[in-house]
């Protein structure tokens, strides 16, 4: 399949493009950068130095079409939303890495986005990307939408206890770590390494966007609506996100049992471990272990005193988080083995 | 007043020497380690060279006596439970920096430490030795238990609201990020670099034994007894935690009720910041920030989705977590100015 | 072939069975692990969850006659010298990761080591493992010793030099920099996370063991023999060697001119990439964009004002420092395309 | 004594802040920065907090003239050179933390610094503000132009060889490395979290500025004209510099004479401290130890196999590198002990 990257300067992009290039099925034809069109994608992704001798070319959309059967947008939010239309009309397919198609409800994009969806109608269409919840529906969409890094490592380790209807709707506390990668390719202050090294910094404690697609897609799963609390901190790692989900138990659960509803849930997910060892510094999910790899992480620990059970979840965010989720969504529409492209086992350390 | 220093060879021995070298009023006589007896301080603590040539010495009860007015207990937990009441005996004041006393019910001590107390008779005599919550016993005490650095930050962090009646007391989720230095200064694989670098590391995520004294502390302030939902987790920085404690109110409340609340509790605190502001990346506390210093910075943020409070206490765990929030006690003791020795402002960047 | 892994345990162990559970001509059957016997390698090795149930084995001789044709030794130094010739004795090709046959002199074994080698015989029959410079003997080597991670990266960027005879040969300064890694993984106080982050240490400052081989390996190439001036310094990342090496020149020579001797010499090599770009951060070599590769990574900067030459030389030191090297190595020996089992791109930004 | 800052808001000017709002001779009255003027300096400078209430103004000269008594300029290189000599003229002192007075050779900023000095006159009036080397001129001095953060640790730990004319003059190598607060407050790709984190990144391998003022200084304690060779290093840490100086000896020295050199030279320097254990992680320099304190620590390692000695020289780049050498200075014009402001011993561990 004949593959184009729209937006292909960014660490989602230079992902992407790692991935692909080693992919047996696929031929990347095409990589959009409008700031460094002409120049070789090596320069800005110094990994691929020696592995491609592709450029970045500037947007022309009669070019895409002649040389792409699909297409990963990895563009900032808010600019999807215009050329995929575009893409689709051309008949082409779409992945798209940002959050412009992965909310159902065109109302929540002026709740928490703070735009009116210029293209309500493509919100049906679309196919929330999230393998493990819509694997049917990935097969023969035209536009997938794929899932903000935080939600899904919190979707994932929710699913199941939602699914079982055994915890409190309305008191989920999510408390997310991510890495300094999860914030784009282009410096600020916030992201200056004497401001961001050794550092704990909670930022959007409240009303972060991806509460909206966590709970739209939780809520498919759920008798009744149920609310997230969720609040992130950037940490002192570069790849990475660990959610640590604190839900109340509304029936009294053993750990075996909890263990039985997660496998029963994932046991045929290629890319969801099941992690909750005796031994060592990794007993549970750790993102350290997950770097570089498409797998998400989920252990659980049950707290008798709080009638709590503490869920962890842990993925890459430019992997299971973006990029390699994508590769993910790819290998289904492709019909072939999910996990084509994305074998790589982490390293440790590291 | 002469001052020894039981445990000295330890990161929070150490910075009890720190302090104590330059504090006015104090002469630090008596510096014990058992396993590095005849060394110069300087060569366990580096920071030290050129600052002084004390000796650690060997345990010597009676040198002890005849040498100082008041004993810092830098020792493990479960070893100053043997040594304390004896020094008491002496006539020696005692500041332990151990949980050996800190606890009031001595049946706490088997469910939370796994050991019988010896002296049960001392725990009602003890003053858990939060300035900002027992000023006025601290006075006069003999035996000062000083707070665990994770529960002093949540304390802290959650006593305005505890005491405003105004949250739900068996839904409140303390999720706390931890550097590398709260493990103390024995080497093992989990504080081994390769292994620490880089990871977010969940830790003792149901059963903390911090959670007896939070409880303990909190519940003096409630009409009725609440429930802590603890989980720490090892981050990749030295020093600092942050405690982001999520609450959900009981009745509607506006930001300005919320800060006048904080604000009427702490206005008078030499070491509690109240930290909210609209700009740059420091606007909520970070543990970066203070870093070397032994403020508590705490701020908030109202989450009307959820209708959740978040509230972020940030320390560094070997000041306002242990030697700082010691000498501070020691401070009240003399009756000198609570900032005494203690006035170091922080660095940025570091 | 069938392969087996002495010392399986270590990060390099790790590392190789990483890269051999995925080579298509590879099979491991045997893991060695004395102090973790018993158990499944992934409980040591938390990146291989999931892709393998192979467990450690204690070590048996004849069980790895039985079921292995070639055997890595990723064992202490020390300790390989007595294994190795009964390896050899029955028939097993040996690629040894440990110093034990690295140098050809038994007496630079007294003077760098502190040892006599009780099997001086096998030195002139072992290989030093660098494929760029032994690659006809490695083919059909018994007996093959990997070289050591600082060594190679130092040996890769000077030989080009050093054969050109253009530079001063009592003049090589080698300033080397290493992740806490490289140190292996057995806690120590040196590498207690508290201790280590953060630091930039120099140690072995002179003396280190690494100049032994350096200067052998060099040597071969030179009419007369050199001195190398080394000193190692501990910096704060996991892995990674970047090795500076200054170097006065003899001859007037243009960046074009050096630029043509080192790639006279490295252009068909497959994992030596000639690093010199004009733009970005990465203008130069610098670990951080190696890290999980077998490449080296080497550039260079003229500097007219000292007439000196800056040569850089990047590796990841557990890859082509190590398990990477020997994999290489492997595939030399197994007649297949080097690259095989080492396609890995790295990643970026991690 | 009346002191101002100009250049406010970068990390020098808040660490100048830092020390001189604690400095008992001192009243900070003006610190002027354009970019933030109006806003309290603790906005920009998070450790600032609750220690004043001081705020940023606009550059107005005669406003300075009115309330200052001695400006510190911590602008960026080239702007110093158009305000000092105003400052000068209305009678003010100045300490100049830039390069723009350094040089005493006009010619030198042209080949140096790319442009031609507008006032060569105040060149030779300027002090090199090195404490150790110029104590005396800075007494009297109405200019002092403050030594480049990587130029006094070089200089300070050749200063003792060079004068007792014993190592190769032209074979003279610095590797440096240094933390990301060396590149100033401004964001940049460089110093992206993500991209510099976790790196050993050479840059200005040769002709690094810094070069021109160590061999000015050092010329001044030899026969004749040597020879840098300077290499810099970025590595992940945020502040200090060790800067390895490897050198050659013209005649045979043992390890107590060379002892014997720096100590006659610096054994009645407040801040220098000669660095050579025998037991721990920290033997030698090490920038962790000196981390927000104003000493230079100095050890070495003679290398009989090369002829060598090696020299590590470790300083916070902020501290003794830039703000806390500028206040030993203002401690010798006021005459007080030039520990004065500066007795912080540094944290350990952090």
């Amino acid at each position: 399949m004949k593959v184009g990257i729209i937006g292909g300067s960014g660490y989602v992009g230079g992902e992407l493009l790692r991935l692909l290039l080693s992919h047996p099925q696929v031929e990347v034809t095409t990589v959009i950068s409008r700031k460094n069109a002409g120049e070789y994608v090596f320069t800005v992704h110094p990994n691929l130095r020696g592995a491609t001798q592709l450029r970045f070319l500037p947007l022309n959309l009669s070019h895409i079409a002649k040389n792409c059967d699909l297409v990963f947008m990895a563009t900032p939010h808010g600019s999807s939303v215009n050329l995929v239309p575009k893409l689709l009309e051309m008949g082409l397919r779409v992945i798209d890495m940002s959050a412009d198609f992965r909310l159902k409800n065109p109302a929540d994009y002026v709740k928490w986005y703070g735009w009116e969806h210029t293209h309500p109608e493509l919100l049906k269409e679309a196919v929330y990307g999230s393998t493990e919840l819509h694997r049917q529906e990935i097969k023969n969409a035209s536009l997938i939408a794929c899932p903000g890094c935080m939600a899904i490592a919190t979707i994932l380790g929710l699913a199941p206890m939602v699914k079982a209807e055994v915890i409190e709707k309305h008191r989920i506390v999510v408390d997310a770590k991510i890495g300094s990668s999860g914030a784009g390719s282009n410096p600020s202050l916030s992201s200056h390494h004497p401001e961001r090294f050794g550092g704990v910094r909670p930022y959007k404690t409240v009303g972060h966007r991806h509460i909206a697609e966590i709970e739209q897609e939780l809520n498919l799963l759920a008798n009744e609506p149920l609310t997230i609390s969720f609040s992130p901190h950037a940490v002192n790692i570069v790849r990475g996100i660990l959610s640590t989900i604190h839900v109340f138990l509304t029936k009294p659960l053993t750990t075996k049992e909890i263990w039985k509803i997660y496998r029963s849930q994932y046991q045929e997910e290629p890319f969801v471990r099941l992690v909750r060892y005796k031994k060592g510094p990794y007993r549970l999910p750790d993102p350290k272990v997950v770097m570089g790899t498409n797998f998400c992480d989920i252990g659980f620990e049950l707290d008798p005193h709080a009638n709590r059970l503490v869920i962890l979840s842990a993925v890459d965010n430019i992997m299971k988080g973006a990029a390699g989720q994508g590769v993910q969504c790819l290998n289904v529409i492709l019909g072939v083995d999910e996990k084509t492209g994305l074998e790589s086992m982490g390293f440790h350390p590291m």
